[in-house]
């Protein structure tokens, strides 16, 4: 506490990420990061950039990225706003569309950073119950509201939305912006992006970190009516005129181009997910349903925070959350390589077997 | 204008970089970039980075680059913040350190992103005129405020403040925070950060975009008290756990430990800044004297805007400001390097004397 700091830094409470652990040997399955490495396509595109041309500075536009992101998604470049991670995307998109008289809407059970940002922008909001199955239940949602947003598939469930619900959803709430965070979708969750030229009010956004296997390069981006991402832009234009540097505009936009190479370990991580919650099932979890590339799994006796402690005692870090009370007995687990699986399933073996 | 966007994006007016033409064969002197590349170690550190490694998060709290630049300036790691370039960290510094009851205050003439963070975060300013001689006259400051901020050397004037008449003005302002913006500092201006570990309401913003040859990056860095650094440190968790990715790490760090490179690339600068106000002086322009990479310089006779756009006719690309009117005469002019210099000096000859 300092009288240096302005009123709002009092108030913050911050988003704590999942831990980095800086020890190797650790099956590391806290932080939901792919196993696999990036495309050796976007490896050799990232060597060419630490050149002498690192002295200038980057397109303040990234318009060779908005493009390639434009592409794969059939969508024009005006349509296209990128950002620092898709976490920087998201704290644009709160401040510049889901600042209204009326209340912010997201689900109780949720990414964690939506208050956040809400904190830090000071936005009105109201949480609503997930339903019992963990489910989002979009009727819930049928009131005045100054926007809408919601991970598909959510988190830290992985519980999917179908693309129907969704545009029912649109269908009805016609007043206010609705944003689905697609970090997660590649892995097998039906995406919105189609229905963004029926709906103006749609922003979708969407992450490198996760299917492009690009956590440490920091890119990501939102899809949506060309007034939507004018908001985004005089907003950014406003916070930082070059937020792209030289590597992740190239290493970003090579991996939005190797299409082959996105679909084939998508696949990978998928069948690795359907194999492990059946072992899980068998060790006597109950496993929510999955379209993300992590599962949310409870054992049927022990306790969510006591297994977590035993798994890191043994090198494994999955990650808890201690509220709401409803997700305690939970761990969310990422998806690892099928090696990582079998260390898992072999340690929790163990802690069960000596309890 | 649409009525999905929140109050704060009909008012913003944004920031306007400088030009990044796609053109190569320019003589590219209009955003103060290091005409020097970066560092070699910085290259070798960089084509590291290019791996595996990339699917995972970097550091969300940046240690070891934290470290690198805690050790330059003999400071604790506690005492250093770091962001995605220093208009990233600027940003952060207005919404933590500079929102009060009290009005900030800046220059007239000075980067013309202050007054656009005030915009973003609604936070009241109030400029004070530069003197007749374009420098920052501190007894103008002596005045109720809720923080006060400019650059040294001044931005887009050059003109540097001597550490003396900082700390006297430290001296007189003690309930607020007063920001030195060092972007350009290493070209021969002194620097502030000898009065941190005095002065708890000074911050010292840095950026490796200019000494240190790294504008296509994205690193800059606050130093001051660790009560400042815990404001910035609570928004940032707000905003993004991880604005700072692999390769800015990698890079910055390499390039904080070069200083046997950046002392040599800044002599240079120096050295033709040097020798380009004698040429443009005997060519009849009056040039501000310059303790940055830059110059500011009229001509006794031809006006500004016009001189601006035949030096683009011919390839050559500076920066003019159409406002405030005192700056309007004036050309504002990177130093290059000497070849660059003589470009510039033969394209201006060749205009002077067909006009």
């Amino acid at each position: 506490m300092s009288k240096f700091w302005s009123d709002v830094v009092h108030k913050l409470t911050p988003y704590v990420p999942g831990e980095q652990p800086k020890l190797d040997n650790l099956v590391k399955l806290n932080t939901n990061e792919n196993p696999y490495g990036p495309s050796p396509k976007v490896i050799a595109a990232l060597k060419l950039e630490a050149a002498d041309s690192l002295r200038l500075y980057p397109d303040p536009n990234s318009d060779a990225l908005k493009a390639a992101i434009a592409e794969v998604h059939h969508l024009q470049a005006k349509q296209v706003f990128v950002g620092n991670g898709s976490d920087e995307v998201l704290a644009h998109v709160f401040q510049a569309l889901l600042k209204h008289s009326r209340p912010l809407l997201f689900p109780d059970i949720t990414y964690s950073f939506y208050p956040v940002y809400c904190g830090l922008y000071d936005i009105e909001y109201q949480t609503i119950p997930l339903a019992e199955d963990f489910s989002i239940n979009i009727d819930d949602y049928d009131q005045p509201n100054g926007g809408i947003i919601f991970p598909n598939p959510n988190a830290p469930t992985g519980v999917p939305l179908s693309l129907a619900t969704i545009e029912k959803l649109l269908k009805k709430n016609t007043q206010s912006v609705v944003v689905i965070d697609e970090a997660y979708v590649d892995f097998g969750t039906e995406s919105a992006v189609s229905l963004i030229n029926t709906y103006p009010n749609l922003l979708v956004t969407h992450t490198l970190s996760k299917a492009r296997s690009l956590a440490g390069l920091r890119v990501g981006y939102a899809l949506g009516h060309p007034d939507l991402i004018e908001a985004l832009i005089r907003v950014k234009d406003s916070f930082n005129s070059y937020p792209i540097d030289r590597f992740a505009s190239a290493g970003a936009i090579a991996a939005m181009q190797d299409t082959a190479y996105f679909e084939e370990t998508c696949s990978k991580v998928i069948a690795t997910r359907v194999a492990l919650i059946k072992d899980l099932t068998q060790l006597g979890f109950d496993v929510l349903p999955s379209g993300a590339n992590f599962i949310f799994a409870k054992h049927q006796v022990k306790d969510g925070a006591e297994l977590t402690a035993l798994l890191r005692q043994k090198n494994v870090i999955v990650r808890h959350f201690k509220s709401p009370s409803r997700v305690a007995p939970y761990l969310r687990i990422t998806i690892g390589t099928e090696a990582q699986s079998t260390a898992l399933i072999d340690t929790l073996t163990e802690i069960l077997l000596a309890a």
